[in-house]
């Protein structure tokens, strides 16, 4: 299933005991409809506040009798309003949605503004500042792509976990209202990858540090400013899949 | 001053007694920064979940002996995430939000999904039902243009009043994303208004009642179809004065 969120209400998107998650709201929603599974496997892992619109998760649920496009309208009549299935279909038994995928892709948001906007802020980073650097955003962008070590930008996922990842799209588009959108897709993201991506690319379009810096970390060399962009203007997009074995 | 909030988290813009509103926040955060005034004045009155990008409050504050541009960073660093002000100018003694005001404008946007989207729905009504008639929205708008009695419309907004109202401005727009906004200005909304305007015209362009009725209405006759837009989808987005006395 395809989920969508508003990431502002929850600690993120695995379970974890005495917190909001994703997982967590999306198992009880499961359980009012005869669900007895244990567990939910996501395809990505998002932050505390991270938002998403292409999530994946997948599940065992042979008790349910009826077609899939019962349960979507079941579950979403369950789930919090920041929470829904955007589409469901079923597949393989020995589908899995993490080990499968192929490629995760994510868009970050920021937008210029000397004062604060309440209506904007929920998806999008105000940023502080030098305004960035239109042409040295587009034109540096380029540099993630390919395969790299990315160590300098992020933790592996796992312990011993490697470090390198293969980035198919990085790219900045312009829109309306001062607002820079950032749409990188990648094999796997390390922990906060993105984020950090975003603020080293905004550092540079601000002035504050050089395109030379970034290439010298992906070779492992130099030492790069640190800093993250914040969560909330980040989102899980998609999710891509060779041909789905159903 | 102009403000913009974000209204899921207020009961309305007034100030009421154990409820958090846009006037008691504002006035606890004008309290913090050495206002000895009791009371702000808005232009207009907001309902529980409306949002604004252009509301208008004044107040008298002799007590700030410093720049404008000051005292609207120091408001914005004691208000809460979900309101912030935007602008921030002197006015004459005798300036009065309310009564000075020519007109008010506000937006309503919807859209149309059969699944819940919960990235979109904080701020747009997601309708349900047969897709409106892009057109027939287009069209029919104009019937609000002008002088009319909208008492089928809206309450009067204090005892005895007219519902008698000029509309400036009604006009649909059609969006990506199978997105309409509807933007209308007049002189001063009854209670509630703008969702009933909007309520009956989508139920219109839905083929549930006739443009007829609406023009019935405005004349004080017929019955016209009961309900409301939810608050959710609508803003505030401006209120226009003639030149601001100083």
């Amino acid at each position: 299933m395809i989920l969508a969120y508003d990431g502002a209400g929850f600690t993120g998107s695995q379970r974890q005991a005495n917190s909001r998650t994703v997982q967590g709201e999306l198992e009880n929603a499961l359980h009012k409809i005869g669900w007895t599974g244990t567990s939910v496997l996501m395809a990505g892992r998002t932050d505390r506040g991270v938002h998403a619109a292409g999530q994946v998760a997948a599940f065992d649920f042979e008790e349910w009798a009826h077609p899939a496009e019962r349960l979507l309208r079941a579950l979403n009549a369950k789930l919090p309003a920041d929470l829904a299935v955007r589409k469901i279909q079923p597949v393989h038994a020995d589908f899995h949605a993490r080990f499968d995928a192929l490629s995760r892709s994510y868009r970050y948001r920021l937008f210029c503004e000397p004062i604060r906007d309440p209506l904007r802020e929920r998806f999008a980073w105000r940023l502080l500042g030098a305004r960035p650097d239109s042409d040295a955003l587009k034109q540096n962008a380029e540099v993630f792509l390919g395969t790299h070590d990315f160590a300098a930008f992020g933790s592996p996922t796992s312990e011993m976990g490697t470090t390198t990842r293969t980035v198919t799209r990085s790219e900045w588009k312009r829109k309306p209202d001062s607002e820079w959108q950032f749409e990188v897709r990648a094999d796997a993201f390390l922990y906060r990858m993105v984020r950090r991506l975003v603020f080293v690319q905004v550092a540079v379009a601000q002035g504050r540090c050089s395109v030379k810096d970034i290439q010298l970390a992906l070779k492992g060399q130099g030492i790069l400013i640190a800093g993250l962009a914040p969560a909330h203007g980040l989102s899980l997009i998609d999710v891509e899949y060779g041909s789905l074995k159903r």
